[in-house]
């Protein structure tokens, strides 16, 4: 559970405990070759490897496979070892998506937020913004959302300075992308490094949408809908404000409560 | 536009032009060499590739880009190249997320499609289904999904016989992961193939999650939200049925509308 601050506009911002969707990663490994790593939901991880390779072509029925097991050296138990039958012929030059070309990856749990942070130094501790400004932007983001409008089908990501001026918003099929989108039009246009801006997710604050507002030095992250854990997680270390369930004139706020001003 | 068919509980079904988000991949070459391949909305390619190039720390600023540009040999527009200012030193062995272990994906548009579809064939003519069964999925779905009514922040997906049946489900921060948990899990218990089966998404369908269906020879998807251009691109060439938006008593039918038995 985790120690949360809910507020509502014209209320006082309260505590509460919360629970969050887990969020780590899990790297598959056959004949001690990784694969795969992927962002789940811990549980259910031997599933989660058989059916990956299953819909990778690598396996075609249950004999192909004799053990899927968690990686003995690896306490977190983010890692998998698929041992095939003998039989079974791996094409690694055909695995072409998904696949890493590197075995040593890092991505597990703890190590990799370590080691990002290493690289991208944790943001600043300014800007603030008041807690109204918040409840602007959701609208703001669906009168310029015009294809969510037709298909429903996509998600949108948008830049907005702290004073609730959109600056920039993209749409697109994958969250990642609208914000890869988004930070890519700020970089183009020289306005990195975006240390006061807020970024609004249509969706929800993953591991990878703090990674990247962090390498764009974004301080303030908010999202529709939930972040993950991993995604407050990273958020703390990097010193960066999460703000989930933006609705209506409601919010959730996971981490970086220092960047919101509240009036009462 | 798309003529597809909608369909309420009680009343007839009826033609439709509807819109659907655009998905197509998109290969993003630097200094001659693929990256990364992603599932995008075309549009702001140029944007996406700089996103993205920062966030995976090749790139700093925009002084470290020469040129994006589309392929001048991809007719499909699919393909952008990145010239890098020649000071720029690419480290190609640390970009283990999202790279590609070949630089000949394949993955770009309708070429992807043929190639998967030689790889395994199309699915068989039946089985059908009650229109009305379709209502009832959604309703089943939830009540075994406890983390999602206790986070609001996870996908799920579930496996249902043709008369309705919930036979596995599973949830997960990525969708994908949840499909491949509940196929895997058919596969580790030997239920494959499931051709009398329904797969329920709680989200979009995404061209993957038609692809991931097909290895296991799944006939029907549904799914709470919208499908992709290219999923039910895919569903057609693999003769796969698309539900999108089954909310309520309604639903739309975009591809395989033969399997749908509708009672008056």
């Amino acid at each position: 559970m985790n120690e949360i601050l809910r507020y509502e506009l014209g209320h006082e911002p309260s505590p509460l405990q919360d629970e969050l969707a887990i969020e780590e990663p899990l790297e598959i490994r056959v004949k001690g070759k990784a694969v795969s790593v992927t962002m789940r939901t811990p549980g259910h991880d031997r599933e989660l490897a058989a059916g990956f390779l299953l819909s990778e072509g690598i396996i075609k029925s249950n004999d192909d496979v004799v053990d899927i097991e968690p990686c003995k050296h690896d306490t977190v138990g983010n890692i998998v070892n698929v041992t095939l039958a003998a039989r079974t012929i791996v094409d690694f030059d055909r695995l072409t998506r998904h696949v890493f070309a590197s075995s040593s990856c890092g991505l597990c749990g703890k190590a990799t937020i370590d080691s990002i942070l290493q690289k991208i130094d944790p943001v600043k501790s300014g800007p603030t913004i008041d807690a109204s400004t918040f409840m602007t932007l959701g609208e703001k983001l669906g009168r310029v959302q015009p294809t969510f409008a037709r298909t429903g089908g996509l998600h949108a990501a948008a830049l907005f300075t702290t004073g609730g001026e959109l600056l920039v918003a993209h749409e697109d099929v994958g969250r990642h992308n609208a914000v890869d989108k988004v930070i890519g039009h700020a970089l183009m246009n020289d306005m990195l490094p975006l240390d006061r801006h807020v970024l609004l997710v249509s969706g929800r604050a993953s591991f990878e949408i703090m990674q990247k507002s962090l390498a764009a030095m974004i301080p303030i992250v908010a999202a529709i809908s939930a972040p993950s854990t991993l995604a407050v997680d990273f958020a703390r270390e990097s010193r960066q404000t999460v703000i989930g369930f933006l609705r209506g004139q409601r919010m959730n706020i996971y981490s970086g409560a220092e960047r919101v001003r509240f009036t009462s």
